[in-house]
């Protein structure tokens, strides 16, 4: 599912200093939203109903500073510029490819100013410190385990949904670096990783406080859920109501119409 | 919520070897399940829909050994005596009261080839290790935080709802003595205690299988939470369908109508 698939036209605003900004293989989408547009490649990784409940999930206030892990095209960092009053934003990747589109995506939509990417390794501790500290980490991580189901490590979609390249602890303990005491880390997972999730934020002392289910349609199992952990934060845990993304006759539910449509400019 | 508040009249059955099977502050109620009846106190803890959803989403096997922590009146064990096919049922209860009301229950019922009641503290690690291994635990313990809420610790329904005589730690260890290796542990609770329930069940090495989220309808968080875990199981989470407890029209909901139909003779 994608916000939209309407392709926008390439218009002068989108060459910057005479660089190219759009690939052979790659495609520019309007994202509804303040004008905002995104790279993604025409074949492989593209961003889904996933980055659009994250960002809707994770509450970030006014002057805050947004670090997004595992950003791939960065649409995590593009969809909180256009609804949130983050003064600054970056975006974390360690693909050459998808950094290079979240660069241009972010030129493209002259977003320079407050929303950087760098290319790196979240395993990079000494690199993370350098950052400063954050009041909000975001993150969609490779949903499945290392060594699960048939993959080419070679792959850049196999990095991007299997733990090649990092574990789900990796990614917490990056975020325990990043947070300030108090930050909030807003992770999108799969609920059958709910158990490692909640073990390793207690873990690495980020005490869980939300937890939202997302269900394909009432009755059915949830087969994604968004959790929000805080740094040092106190044992209160509270389930948000769930979603439910299609209704009963096919089509979007209210609830995901509204959550797109708060996108809409 | 109750499965019947028909009173039943005391007959000639319900009096065994001249003993008083009800006290003035009891009542009998029937269970309307292969005519079962419990007895309960007229004022205090009574059994809800919590001991119903635990008796059927608790698999038991055919021959099974299961014991029944933190039992009260022993409405789980008579419950599992009438649903399954288990060789051999144990309640293990801490207060005398309720003990002695679930011993009278199991003998009103004529269950004692297959039931037993014990009176004693599940933290007593040496009588848990008298009782042998089992298949199955099935548990529905104090539901609330040590400390949380307003209590009085000599109030036997204060022991009933809050964590004063025990904590989740303390029957989660008490699990993995009872069980085999293999064997499942099956719990109710409260869903914002699912970070505590997840993590404590690892540290004991029984590994989360299987969670399914009661709600009160469609649309409104968890207010129920079911856990299965197995002791030395490999690591693989399942979710299962949600509950609705009512339907949108007011009244019980389909599903909570079929497993308490389930139970009907």
């Amino acid at each position: 599912m994608y916000i939209s698939e309407v392709k926008v036209e390439l218009s002068t605003r989108h060459f910057v200093e005479n660089h190219i900004l759009l690939q052979e293989d790659e495609s520019l989408e309007d994202l509804q939203l303040k004008g905002l547009v995104i790279i993604q490649k025409k074949k492989g990784f593209r961003f889904g109903v996933d980055a659009v409940l994250l960002s809707h999930f994770s509450s970030i206030r006014k002057g805050a500073r947004v670090m997004d892990l595992c950003t791939g095209t960065g649409i995590i960092p593009v969809l909180l510029a256009g609804k949130t009053e983050a003064s600054e934003i970056l975006g974390l990747e360690i693909q050459k490819d998808f950094a290079s589109m979240a660069k241009r995506t972010i030129t493209i939509n002259s977003l320079q100013d407050r929303v950087s990417i760098i290319e790196g390794d979240l395993k990079d501790h000494k690199l993370l410190k350098g950052q400063g500290l954050f009041d909000a980490v975001t993150v969609n991580p490779p949903y499945k385990k290392k060594h699960s189901g048939i993959r080419n490590p070679e792959d850049t979609l196999a990095i991007a949904r299997h733990e090649v390249a990092l574990e789900l602890e990796d990614v917490i303990m990056a975020s325990k670096i990043l947070l300030k005491d108090g930050g909030r880390l807003f992770m999108v997972h799969r609920p059958e990783r709910i158990a490692d999730i909640l073990e390793l934020m207690r873990k690495h002392k980020i005490e869980p406080k939300r937890i939202q289910t997302v269900h394909p349609t009432f009755g059915k199992a949830p087969n994604i859920v968004l959790v929000e952990g805080q740094k040092y934060g106190g044992e209160f845990l509270k389930w948000a109501e769930p979603i439910y993304v299609y209704s009963d006759n096919g089509g979007y539910s209210d609830q995901i119409r509204e959550i797109y449509g708060d996108d809409r400019r």
